[in-house]
């Protein structure tokens, strides 16, 4: 067996290695001192209160599964017959197979967010304890502590992937396999959607209500041990940072996968047809890809040191450098083995390996673009967050009117790196020489699916800076609560603005994938379409016709271009809403606490954190249903009425709509809370040249801009990269429903 | 002569008779009571500054319009050679007479504005002096010098329109003339983009300026005469809500009408072939709708009446409801008159005009829709606007996050009625029975044209109502400042609130009709850029392909789909912080005339307000061209770069994209000024009851929303109607261009 045929292995190896990787950095960071007493009563109270969410949310998330598991069951096996079925599998059999792979995947993106919230809550504690006499110690702690989620996310979704695939017969053959595995990819959006929902209306309401019922109502400072929301509040940090974000990109590294394989498949039968060696290759390229991503992240984690003096940034950074170097170095290798094309060429007698090699390259490229993008926009160092800031002086509406005008603005440059990614990727692709029998240039959507694949090399590490956030703002808290010694709070806040960076990163580099693999998605989708519909032809058929185009410019596609569009608004509106009165559900029960446990105000007695706790998520579990239902309706009612184009169409202009809007929303919020930092900092001053700090009109303004931006970058712009992945997955599992 | 024959020559009679009426209306306004001296000075000074504003932007946007005019004109002479022309005149002829088409255009556009601002200008001042006396005399001077300028916008552009196809060969060739006189469409969408900008910006930063530099630094109340500013805020009311909207529906009407017309050609043809007599009637019928409805709203003006004690907005939808029940009379008339389809008849036996007739009463009542659906979600007494005033209890931050809320929420119907209409008309317009050589059903696409006529045919009524609120907005600033007797404050209040209403409307009505209307420019677009293929088809052109669809699946059509929708958000983010950088160069002056003219303060010396309504202008006209620049240029750089089937892609998912975030835009500042007015009204009270009323917090709150709102409702949402029509506009223009 060559290295072509046997580099297919790597994907269930590496898979596994990265697994126990995992276990191996759990039992580092679980091993490593827990700090005093104090710290260790603290750490115990967040953590009793992430359990009491981790329990009720996964059990409200599994019982929806279950329901939809059915239901998805039931209208494929009823409607996907032999006439209208995509491959060799149909009606009960396939709506079986459909619905196992749909439990599956929502059970994998599960576990990944159980495990990891489990680890990161018992990092903050151990980050806080290290705090007390390293930096480094602190850094490596919580990185170790967030790379625990960033491996097992990716790791299970890769493994899940294969493991589904081989189980449907994709060994025996590759080019059916990857169409009955879509459910695995809607199982992980549908749980993605609402772990990300309900973990993004948790952490908001538990902040707002928080300080409403804590600081305004009852006059005890912020982060006070009596207010019985504040454990609420710390553990809405890892809800909506470490498993919201976990469930996000474990669906797009789930969903692109599976949909850069359907694409594969048509590379698959030019390679066959052509007599190249291991075609499956084509097939198994994504997997293999992402399985080397894995071995390079594991490298890098290493990398994550440096001196007791040095900006915990440049620490992590280093690693990202070099994940992102070995993942080109690799990428060259996977290329190079698995794209043999005897003899045929490319353009300019390039082999097609290297064509997609440099597609590939696009999209790391785009990945590193889209890490210094978001720091432009919402690091205090640039303009635009200075702009904001000194709109303050006047109060708060200008502040609002500045912040409005950066999160519009941010859409400029945003939509133009994914065009030229886009572009890009997709010329490079058509230069390989990929043509198949009609004549069609396949290698250029497949380029778009490699750049994608290329982009998510990365994904694990990026995932660990996202959970760094969460871990260093706790143990930040945690520091504060159990009164710590001063150099131990003075290097938690170091990490904290590093955290605020990366979990600002991990959405830009969220959107960013999510536009990239937008297009692979829609060509699977049309994919899956036509294989059915070349199905109803050779059964004589007269009425179907191959779908060659997603013609926008007839009454039902554009209408339904309209409705999708709209649907990113409406969505956000409904999650905007959605934190306000789960807030309002906190306020009432912190009111009832302090009014029948009069003993909370003098310390004698111990507020019922967990009861908190466990109404903020009834409450924020109650709000996701309707944004939840909305979200999901509506692509099938529109697909129902209108038909499949334009299902098609509101798949596109609603990811468009909704890739532009989560951007405005993600990078206005952040911008926001950076200006208010940042003026927090000292680093605004009048004509005169005084500094303007704490406690003036400027900084009161800025609150008021830092707490619009909260649900926009913290509910509704992360719940949006959900939606538009759904869409995707949806209307794939669903296509049979349209074709009628 | 029979009738069929003879309708078309009620255009130039009924446009004739519209601007007769117009200067009825005016003489009529003019010989109304001025009232005491006072208020005919304070009357003089908004004049005088007004009048400096016309010279000033008009000047500017002249020359602009005469560089542009030299550009196209070369631009076409040069690309548009025989082989690419879609007509029978072609290279420098064609050249020569787009440009002329398009100066004209630009001139009726500029004509109307003129007109119609010095018209309102002297009705504000009679307004106040009537409102001594009368509600109803108050009501109806207000209303008459409002319906100077509706009237004139939509008969200028119907006669420009007819003028200009009669002068290029229209009675002729009916067929060709259409694509002729596109460069108007293009002259009015270049004027209204720059009068709308640039008033839109004006508008606001004279409010925020003269806010900030006489309320809050030199501690002087609101509309105090000492402040150089105040005048410039009077003359903004005119400048963004008169001149500007009434340049925004000037192009609607005339862009649509043209495209109206070139979908026409195509049931023109088969007209001709079916042998049904005068086929011409089918491109002469949008113009010939639109004289109809000039008459339907010259009668409804005469029932703009009522009693002392009644509800002014009660007098105006009285009117209303006349022009929409006679515009439908008249619809019925004219489509039976030119609709004559000899012995063909549509589906189950019912004649091809009830099925128009039916695609124009859709249009009707899409306008009634959205005048409903805009006072629901900004009006105090719903819903929306309730839900932003209790939110503003709690601060500003919550009023904004439930004002953006609110806005968001607004797109859901929006999309759902336009949806709705769209898909009905098309309906209505297939079942008719017009099936081209090719088997094409174009009825479909003729019939949302005809519901776009049928909307705009209320047009002079809505934008009478519009200009109803600067004048009378105008009207109790004058009656404050002149000290009128408390009687005339207490009906210039009452009518200030109607004009909200009314400017709110207008823009709901704009932005409907201009996305009914986009559907059919589209198909303008793909008609001319067929034209043009068909001709290289058959020079022989083995290359050329005719377009049969936007297929938004293609990366090229993608990527620039995603360029449109950004553009919308890029392009509001530069108009909201143009309004910033011009109001800093208002306070700037005012605080220059305090300086150096002491005796300001204590009424010795007279503020030099002209001046400031120049720097004013001047800044306005400055700021206006980079937002100005970027829409012109986006679509050119997209269209030159990836070619005519991605321009098109632009355009559908820019205009999906533009309206949608105008909606936003528009409705939530119309609901945060209202959630204000709420307050102050009185309307607010706390859990026991009591008012929260002027002067506090939660006041204080909805007053940040209210100024958020301001750039929001008045720069950046009325821009982008213009926006989205001038990408249709432009690409119509230049579609050669984008064909190489």
């Amino acid at each position: 067996m060559d290295l072509a045929a046997a580099i297919q292995w790597t994907i269930p190896a590496f898979g596994i290695i990265a697994v126990l990787f995992a276990l191996y950095l759990a039992r580092d960071v679980l091993r490593r001192d827990q700090g005093p007493q104090a710290m260790q009563d603290v750490g115990a109270t967040i953590f009793e209160g992430a359990v009491a969410f981790i329990r009720r949310q996964y059990t409200t998330i599994a019982g929806l599964a279950l329901v939809a598991a059915v239901i998805i069951a039931a209208v494929i096996a009823v409607v996907e017959g032999q006439n209208v079925a995509d491959t060799s599998v149909y009606g009960l059999e396939l709506g079986i197979r459909t619905g196992i792979a749909f439990l599956v995947g929502a059970a994998c993106s599960m576990a990944a967010g159980i495990i990891g919230m489990y680890i990161s809550v018992k990092s903050n504690v151990r980050t806080a304890a290290a705090a007390q006499h390293s930096l480094v110690g602190a850094v490596q702690t919580a990185m170790r502590g967030g790379a625990v989620s960033g491996f097992l996310v990716v790791a299970l979704s890769l493994l899940g992937v294969w493991s589904m695939f081989a189980l449907y017969g994709g060994l025996d053959h590759p080019e059916e396999a990857p169409f009955l595995i879509v459910g695995y990819g809607f199982g992980a959006s549908f749980v993605a959607l609402f772990a990300q929902l309900g973990g993004g209306i948790y952490t908001k309401a538990a902040d707002v209500g928080s300080d409403l019922v804590g600081k305004v109502e009852a006059g005890i400072p912020e982060d006070d041990p009596r207010n019985a929301a504040v454990i609420a509040d710390l553990v809405g940090d890892n809800v909506g940072d470490c498993a919201g974000r976990g469930a996000d990109l474990f669906e797009s590294t789930a969903a692109e996968n599976i949909g850069a394989m359907i694409l594969g498949v048509a590379v698959y039968l030019i390679a066959q047809a052509a007599g190249w060696p291991e075609p499956q290759n084509w097939i198994f390229f994504p997997l293999v890809v992402r399985a080397f991503g894995l071995v390079a992240t594991i490298v890098a984690i290493f990398f994550v040191r440096g001196r007791e003096d040095e900006d915990p940034m440049n620490m992590l950074n280093r690693g990202y450098w070099v994940t992102t170097i070995l993942s080109a170095i690799a990428l060259a290798f996977v290329t190079n083995v698995m794209m043999e094309t005897t003899g045929a060429v490319g353009a300019n007698g390039i082999p097609a390996w290297i064509w997609f090699f440099l597609c590939g390259v696009v999209g790391l490229a785009t990945s590193v673009a889209f890490v210094y993008i978001t720091q432009y926009y919402t690091a205090g160092s640039f303009r635009p967050v200075k702009e904001i800031a000194e709109a303050s002086k006047t109060g708060p509406a200008t502040n609002i009117i500045a912040g409005t005008a950066v999160g519009f603005e941010t859409t400029a440059v945003t939509a133009v790196c994914i065009g030229a990614a886009l572009l890009l990727s997709h010329y490079f692709g058509t230069q390989a020489g990929v043509i198949d029998a009609n004549g069609n240039n396949v290698g250029g959507i497949f380029g778009t699916a490699v750049a994608t694949m290329g982009m998510l090399m990365t994904c694990a590490f990026i995932l660990a800076m996202d959970t760094f956030g969460p871990i260093t703002d706790n143990a930040g808290g945690i520091a504060e609560f159990s009164k710590a010694e001063g150099g131990a709070r003075e290097i938690t806040d170091r990490l904290d603005a590093v955290g605020n960076t990366t979990k600002a990163l991990t959405k830009g580099y969220a959107i960013a994938s999510a536009s990239l693999a937008a297009f692979l998605l829609f060509n699977a989708y049309i994919d899956k379409v036509n294989l059915i519909l070349a199905r109803q032809i050779a059964a004589g058929s007269t009425t179907a016709h191959l779908m060659t185009s997603v013609n926008v410019d007839a009454v039902s596609v554009f209408v339904a271009g309209l409705i999708g569009a709209m649907l990113a608004y409406f969505f956000s509106s409904l999650a905007i809403r959605a934190v306000g009165r789960a807030a309002g559900s906190i306020i009432f029960e912190v009111r009832r606490q302090f009014r029948e446990m009069p003993g909370i105000m003098d310390y004698t007695q111990r507020p019922d954190y967990a009861r908190v706790v466990d109404i903020t998520t009834r409450s924020a579990l109650h709000e996701m249903i309707l944004p939840g239902a909305v979200a999901v309706a509506t692509p099938i009612v529109v697909g129902l009425l209108l038909g499949y184009e334009a299902a098609a169409g509101l798949l596109i202009v609603g990811t468009i709509g909704g890739v532009l809007l989560a951007t405005v929303l993600n990078n206005g919020g952040g911008a926001w809370d950076n200006a208010k930092k940042y003026i927090e900092a000292g680093h605004l001053v009048d004509d005169a040249g005084a500094v303007i700090g704490k406690r003036t009109p400027a900084h009161a303004a800025a609150v008021v801009g830092d707490t619009v931006g909260d649900p926009f970058k913290d509910t509704a712009g992360p719940s949006l990269h959900v939606l538009v992945k759904l869409l995707a997955t949806l209307t794939l599992v669903l296509a049979p429903l349209f074709l009628r």
